[in-house]
């Protein structure tokens, strides 16, 4: 049935760890309460749901559990934190004035479109520049952080090109004027350590299905006293996210952070991530005008962003799919979008190349024999593609 | 591991069905790439989403599936349904007015909440009355459907009584005056027929973890040309709602409205739970003082809902629940609440009876045994509360 694919867009999506799958399979069948029910089979599904609340927890090193709250997805914790904190704010001013959010041009689509909307609704919105490789210093922030201002939300490492961001100075900035911190941590959680409280952080969204757990369920780190006004409002998780708790999956977001944080500390599986990146981008440097972007030294080790000049990206995604090898020209949010990437525009590069761009991303199922025959493959694929005329 | 549970409280939540899980695993395991990609394992995943949107769609007699939105739950439903036709109309009238919004005080909190929370943003709230029974009539709604009117949110069958509302009646007033009519058919679903075209609904919410599939999935139908600022911003759901599709849930989703229509056909099953209900209803006419509450004719019949003078509801619960088996004091979200359920209070109950209540619901699972030990544990139960010195 499934062909075999060299799956390697680990930053679009990943496979579900066996082990989450195992720990969520008895709360689909025999332990079906409803967390909020008192009788046992309710209560055996609210010891399961805290439990995952300590394993997520402890991947970002929270102080308490209780700062946890279950979300359906990192989009929703990016839009909670940034949208909650807006308007919690302006609660707090009686409804007086609408504050200011600040971020930066490199976000996800989740933080970029919430903005907007909060724009629509008379927020007021101040975006701090990033530089070529889409980094952007804590000294672009300064002007911007006025005593209006009621959330900064820079990510903590870019899911197209995999710079990580100095968050602990912005974090630091923001603290100084008192002013929240949310950080959009989907791509650096399992990456690379998560630590709330060395970076600063009140706010952090990670996503379940980035880490091996399924799409469906993320979660927000708020620290204690912070106050968001709920997105969904309703009884469950302290008054902070309506809805019935989706127990299967909060099982396996506690599972998969379970796994990722073990990962974290097996040096040997953080080396093979840059084996596999070395080897990659030297087959890279070896097609010509190949570049390979995002920060030279702060950025994961789990993925690599090349562009080549006079290349339709999308087309070279088809050709290696044609060869079952799974990789992407962008974020898959915006897949089929005619537009280039607003990240790579924000860092200056010219559309006509932001549009040859290909996203390499790795993790935990990634083998030798994955890397490899992608390696074999693109040269010829990236030479094919550069002798048809563009159709574009 | 689990004991041998007397589940009687489907309106809280349900058992998965086994082919509901049946048709996930795959979309769990092999099947894991993000719709959004363009490769074949994203594409898979794709018609897999497709394939559940036309079975909810067929549940619900929508004219074409692309009007089913996929959502986290009911509540985010109900929240997008009511809090997007708000901010829709305000953003048409390009910010001039905060319209209105009418419902009813017998909702399900994740109506109300919403509610209170677009009132404090500056939305102007009405509430039509409700009767004895929890029955809102039409009539109820005229004077309140002032041209700034957004949407109108009425619930399809009460969570709590079982008492189904005259929404065909009410979304003919609100056609009308062009005001949007919105109906939570969370608990309805699958227990009677849904129509969309023949009821009148712009907007109706369904929640998977009432019908078979699991908790962390639900469903907006949204009529073709109703425009509704989104909750979560984000290009998924032709931008109606951002986030990664939770592939299996939808999937799950799918199976079970397909199973759920199956079922309405089936008279037999019909009459079955028709014939659980007279048993119990029977039996709570033999406990004195016993009062069966809800509308007489227009109910469900999956359900019963009674109340006790002189006993604590929750007491009630915990002393069945010793006995293995599982209802409910009320809905289980607010669980633990020490108010006395808002629906009784709006249906004119004294406070101290309403906390005197029982929820007792059943579903596709629920066989002759399960009904016969409630009847038998029940009218001990009550007397035997009623001996102990009220605690409160």
């Amino acid at each position: 049935m499934t062909r075999d694919a060299t799956y390697l867009d680990y930053n679009a999506t990943t496979p579900i760890r066996p082990e989450v799958l195992d720990a969520m399979l008895p709360y689909f069948r025999e332990h079906y309460g409803n967390p909020g029910s008192p009788y046992f089979l309710g209560q055996r599904a609210r010891k399961a749901v805290e439990r995952a609340r300590e394993q997520v927890a402890a991947l970002v090193n929270a102080k308490d559990p209780q700062e946890i709250v279950f979300t359906s997805s990192g989009s929703e914790s990016d839009t909670l934190a940034i949208s909650g904190a807006a308007w919690s704010k302006w609660e707090e001013s009686y409804g007086r004035t609408k504050p200011r959010v600040v971020s930066t041009p490199i976000e996800h689509d989740a933080v970029r479109m919430t903005l907007v909307q909060l724009k629509m609704r008379g927020f007021d919105r101040a975006l701090a520049k990033a530089d070529e490789y889409g980094y952007v210093a804590p000294e672009q922030f300064e002007g911007l952080l006025t005593p209006e201002t009621a959330v900064v939300s820079v990510m903590h490492a870019n899911n197209e090109v995999g710079t990580i961001e100095p968050v602990e100075g912005i974090a630091a900035l923001c603290r100084e004027k008192e002013i929240l911190f949310h950080t959009d941590a989907v791509q650096s959680a399992g990456k690379i350590p998560l630590d709330v409280q060395k970076m600063g952080a009140d706010l952090l969204s990670i996503s379940g299905h980035k880490i091996g757990a399924p799409k469906g369920i993320g979660a927000l780190y708020v620290k204690r006293g912070v106050r968001l006004s709920p997105l969904i409002a309703g009884h469950q998780e302290k008054n902070r996210r309506g809805g019935t708790e989706n127990v299967p999956f909060i099982v396996g977001l506690g599972a998969a952070c379970e796994l990722a944080l073990k990962d974290l500390g097996d040096a040997k599986k953080q080396q093979r991530y840059e084996s596999f990146r070395r080897l990659l981008a030297e087959t890279a440097a070896r097609i010509p005008d190949c570049r390979l972007n995002g920060h030279p030294a702060n950025r994961l080790s789990t993925c690599l962003h090349l562009s080549f000049p006079g290349v339709d990206g999308h087309a070279l995604v088809i050709a290696l799919d044609l060869a079952g090898i799974c990789v992407s020209s962008g974020p898959a949010c915006s897949t089929g979008s005619p537009q280039p990437s607003h990240v790579l525009i924000a860092m200056g590069m010219e559309p006509e190349l932001a549009q040859g761009s290909l996203r390499i991303s790795f993790g935990y199922a990634t083998n030798d024999e994955d890397v490899r025959r992608l390696a074999e493959a693109l040269p010829g694929a990236v030479e094919k593609l550069r002798q048809v005329p563009a159709a574009r």
